[in-house]
């Protein structure tokens, strides 16, 4: 039996404390490196994937789903750091990042603490019989693959977009998958209801990314929290770019060339419709989850949390 | 019960195998940067110790210490590579390093990927319910603990002896002391003999430091497998050195000042005897182990090789 006690806003202002909690008990030399990263909570989406996909029809919550979603926020923040310092990152969710403000090297170990850290807070989980199947670092494994492929893919401008969506299943979607299935677990949910729910966790993730990467091209540096196309100047490829280069493929060789200004990057995604396709791409995927979501017949808050997750990945509501 | 099946010889050869087929059975990606580290096992010294600690009477192993065993080693193989980032190392065990070979973005997620496969493998050992105590994340954040203490003192003339056992105790003992841990509740020890072992795999991972750094002062670039005084050259301050410097602190301003040759480093530290002294450091943990072995009654195969490990820790014997 899986005693759920807790109301939404009650766990996640536990998952909150948790987080916190982590950074606050490492040793204080890593303290002084990642507490001011407490302030940078973020909107911490995964973590209320993870609540409610375990909630019941009363739209209560085990203590267990607490654990699992700050278990989760914590990796996630743990691969932002790694992630930042292979971006050569300045800014993150408005805050210096780390790399910039303490170096790469305390970087790597901060981030390394912080996934050693997020797998200690698995653990704790209590009713760990039913979590066998839960293997949570096959998800970890799945990020640093998505990580690897961009990397390797940094400016290469002839990308495709089916290899781009193997990019983003990996950097993106396997933690909101991840996020969903021990949601799902800690909910007791049925084998089919948990594939499921990985699967509206997947579709959710890779359409955060999209439209991430349409708000790269469209938003101004202020309201984005991060340089306006920091991704092509990163010379990492997203889908609007690739989807003017196969309009206009003398653009790759431009790029390629250092040619192109970001004015002219920008009017040429623009020109070719790379935003609309992205969006609508993300549109497919959005369309997918509303079906997914009407097979598990969801109601009440468990609805509204997971269709709101859903509308911000897609609307870019931040 | 612990169904103990393998002898000594037969478990560490699994061990090699288990650990070549996490490297393996990595994505294609993943496995293309570090299939070519499988060439360079080293002496696996902690999965030695694993095995040994979980054998019965009669020298033999079960299963899980070979799981255990991979999963340390493969950690041990992750911690590396993210060190020889930092370190700006180009050579271990002989070959060139990932970062030299393939960039240090393409080594921070190997790292990270063979660190959530370590996790992975730890989780495979079957009689979870014993392991339940075994927190092996801790020894990880223990690690990079001590990989930051040592970022920060980087260049440090001034590191006093204490704040460098701090060091050492993360960087190499913990990593040590897990694998004995690990072996200890593979084969079923008691509570008091699983402190016991620890202890000794902790002090012996002190010993092992100290003489690796003595072997870095005194050993030609051809016999360590990596260049000489390589520890200075990257700003690391070890043992010898600082001995030195408590004789003769002028030594500490003309190394900040960049006013010392290796030569003059190798002789102030040839001079105030600093070998001797860190040698000397290590043989009284050496006694100490040599007790904690005695009060552990050790006999047979079991003593040969924990005893075998610690004069391999103290005598450099690579």
């Amino acid at each position: 039996m899986t005693d759920r006690n807790l109301d939404f806003d009650r766990a996640f202002e536990l998952v909150r404390k948790e987080c916190a909690g982590i950074i606050e008990r490492a040793p204080g030399l890593i303290r002084g490196y990642t507490s001011y990263l407490t302030a940078a909570q973020g909107k911490m989406m995964r973590a209320a994937a993870t609540l409610a996909c375990s909630m019941d029809e009363n739209g209560m919550i085990p203590m267990d789903a607490v654990i699992f979603a700050s278990a989760v926020e914590t990796l996630h923040l743990a691969t932002l750091i790694h992630d930042d310092i292979m971006d050569d990152a300045d800014v993150r969710r408005g805050l210096v990042t780390l790399q910039k403000k303490s170096g790469k090297r305390t970087a790597v170990i901060c981030g390394d603490y912080l996934l050693a850290a997020a797998m200690r807070q698995l653990s704790r989980a209590t009713e760990n019989d039913r979590y066998k199947s839960f293997d949570f670092s096959r998800y970890v494994e799945r990020v640093a693959l998505g990580e690897l492929r961009q990397n390797i893919n940094n400016k290469n401008y002839k990308l495709d977009v089916f290899r781009y969506l193997a990019i983003i299943d990996g950097k993106t979607a396997a933690l909101f998958e991840g996020a969903y299935h021990a949601g799902a677990l800690a909910g007791d949910e049925s084998e089919e209801r948990i594939a499921m729910l990985r699967k509206l966790g997947r579709y959710t993730g890779i359409i955060f990314q999209l439209t991430d990467d349409c708000i790269d091209i469209e938003v101004s540096e202020n309201k984005a929290g991060k340089p306006v196309q920091a991704d092509f100047e990163n010379g990492v490829i997203t889908m609007p770019f690739i989807h003017a280069v196969k309009q206009d493929p003398s653009l790759a060789q431009d790029a390629q060339e250092g040619k192109l200004s970001k004015t002219q990057v920008f009017e040429a995604i623009i020109k070719s419709g790379g935003v609309s396709f992205t969006h609508n791409m993300a549109g497919s995927y959005y369309d997918k989850c509303l079906g997914i979501m009407d097979k598990l017949s969801l109601s009440g808050k468990k609805k509204e949390i997971l269709g709101g997750l859903l509308e911000r990945a897609y609307k870019g509501l931040n």
